[in-house]
C-alpha cells in the first residue's frame, strides 16, 4: 500500500492510497478517514460506495463525512467504482453507464469484463482485509451506505452479509437494477443472461428470496430526475413492507441527486449508523 | 444575471450564477447560498475571497460552509478570483500566480491588465450591488472572510471599509504581500513601481498606516508550506499589537494549506461572523 496524500481534517487524518489489488489485476486507489482517537483503539469502520462516475475523490472533496466521522469517532472508507488503467476494457461506446466508473459492484463473468471488474469481491473481502491490516480498526463493527449505484452496492453487500454489516442505508439508491435500464445494461453486460446471477446483485430481488437485514435507512429527493425511471425506491418498500423488513424511507424535497443532497443528510447517516455500530 | 445552477442544500439553495460586469469588462460567475428564512426575510451576507488558482466552485464544493450558514441563517456568496475569457491577459510565463486566478483583489493601473483585472472594485462594489438587488440580503449586515489570496482580500476589505463589515477573518491569509514574493510580483505587476499604491492593498501597512477594525480572527495551520515565506502571520500579529487592534490569531498544529483545513474551521469563522452580524 503507497500513501499518496495526508490531509489533517477535523483533527484527524484523510488519506488517499493505491494498491495492486489482487481481484481486479490493477491498481486501485482509495480513501480512508481516520478520526481523532486515543492511542490504541479499535474504531468502528463505514464503508462509502460511489455512483457512476465517481472516483473515491467525489465523497472525500464533497461528501462533508468528516465532521460527524470525528465526533462519532467512524472510520471511513471509500473505494473507487471500478478498475482503471491500461487493459482495462470500458464501454464500447464509451458510455459513462457501464465499464470504468460503473463497475456496479458484481464480480463479472463475461469476456472480456471478467479479467477486471471483481468490484463485489474487492470491495467485500480484499479492500476489508487490507484496511484492517493497516488502520486502527475493529472489524467487528462495520458497516455500509452508498449512493445510488453504489447504494445498490450497500444494500446487496448488507443482505448478503447482514452479520458482518451492522447498519446500512443509501442515498437515492438503485433499488431494483433488475429492472430499470442502468441496471439491465449493467448486469447484463456483467453477468450475460444468468438471471439468476442477478438476483444476487439487486436489493429487492434479494429480499424477495429471503435476504433479511436488521434495519435500513434511505433517503432520495423528489426533484432526483433519474428517480421514477432508475431507482424506483418505491419497489424497496414493497418488498420491504411484505418481508417485515424495518425501512426508514425519507422523501425529501426539492433534493436532486447531487453531492449537495448527500452532504445535507450524511451527517443523519452517519449517526444512524454510529447507534448501531456502538450498541 | 443568469442562472447556471441551483442545488437544494440544508434546507436552501446554492446557486451558481453569470453575469457581465461593468468592472472587468468580462462575464463573471459567482455562487451564493441563501439559507432557509422566513418569507420576507432580509439576512446577513458573508462574503468568502478565493486563494489563488481557485474559481467560486472550489468553496462551493469543498468549503462545507453550507452546514453553519443554514444554522445561523447567513447568505454566503463566492466570487471568482480574476476576470477571465477572450483577450484576458495572463501570466506571460503561465505561471500560477500571477493573472489568471490570481486577481489579488486590486484594480491594475499597468498595461495590458488595467483594462479587465478590477477584482478590488468589483467584489467591493459592483457585484454587492448586484447581490443585494437579486437576493433577500441586509446591506448593512454584511462582513468578509478567505483564504490566503483571498485572506488578503479580506483583510484589507475590513480595514479600508470598517463601517461596512461588521466582521472578517481569514483562513493563512498574505497578510504583507509589499513584502513576500507572491505579493511583490503581483502587487508590481498590477500596480507598478507605485509603494504607496502597495500599502494601500497590504493589511499589515494599513494598519502600520492608521486602519483600524474592531477585530480580526486568523487561523494557520503550522504545516502549511507558505507559512514562512509568503503568509508570515507573525507580521499581522506585531502590527496589531502596536496599534492595539484585537487579534485572535490561532496556530493549528498539522494542518496545511488546503480545503481540508479551510473546512475544519470553517464553521468557528461563520459562528464569529454571526455573532457579530446579529450583534
Amino acid at each position: 500500500m503507497q500513501t499518496v496524500s495526508l490531509n489533517r481534517s477535523y483533527g484527524g487524518t484523510q488519506g488517499v492510497y493505491k494498491h495492486a489489488s489482487r481481484e481486479t489485476g490493477t491498481e486501485m486507489a482509495f480513501s480512508v478517514y481516520v478520526p481523532p482517537h486515543p492511542d490504541g483503539a479499535k474504531l468502528p469502520v463505514v464503508w462509502y460506495l460511489s455512483g457512476l462516475t465517481c472516483t473515491h475523490a467525489n465523497v472525500t472533496e464533497k461528501g462533508e463525512f468528516r465532521s460527524a466521522c470525528a465526533e462519532l469517532g467512524l472510520i471511513f472508507v471509500a473505494p473507487d467504482t471500478s478498475p482503471r488503467g491500461e487493459g482495462v476494457p470500458g464501454d464500447p461506446a464509451n458510455a459513462y453507464d457501464f465499464g470504468l466508473g460503473a463497475g456496479f459492484y458484481v464480480d463479472a463473468t463475461q469476456a472480456p469484463f471478467d479479467r477486471h471488474y471483481r468490484m463485489w469481491s474487492y470491495v467485500t473481502a480484499e479492500l476489508p482485509e487490507l484496511v484492517a491490516a493497516q488502520f486502527p480498526v475493529d472489524p467487528k463493527r462495520q458497516s455500509i451506505l452508498g449512493h445510488s449505484m453504489g447504494g445498490h452496492g450497500a444494500l446487496t453487500a448488507a443482505l448478503r452479509h447482514p452479520d458482518r454489516y451492522r447498519a446500512a442505508s443509501a442515498f437515492a439508491p438503485i433499488v431494483a437494477p433488475s429492472r430499470v435500464p442502468w441496471g439491465i445494461k449493467a448486469l447484463g453486460g456483467y453477468l450475460g443472461d444468468d438471471k439468476q446471477a442477478w438476483r444476487r446483485h439487486d436489493a429487492v430481488a434479494l429480499i424477495e428470496d429471503g435476504a433479511r437485514f436488521r434495519d435500513l435507512l434511505v433517503d432520495y429527493g423528489d426533484a432526483d430526475p433519474f428517480l421514477t425511471e432508475q431507482l424506483r425506491p418505491e419497489l424497496l418498500q414493497a418488498a420491504c413492507d411484505k418481508a417485515g423488513l424495518p425501512l426508514t424511507l425519507r422523501r425529501q424535497a426539492g433534493y436532486d441527486h447531487s453531492y449537495y443532497f448527500i452532504s445535507t443528510f450524511m451527517g443523519d447517516h452517519l449517526r444512524w449508523h454510529a447507534t448501531r455500530l456502538k450498541a
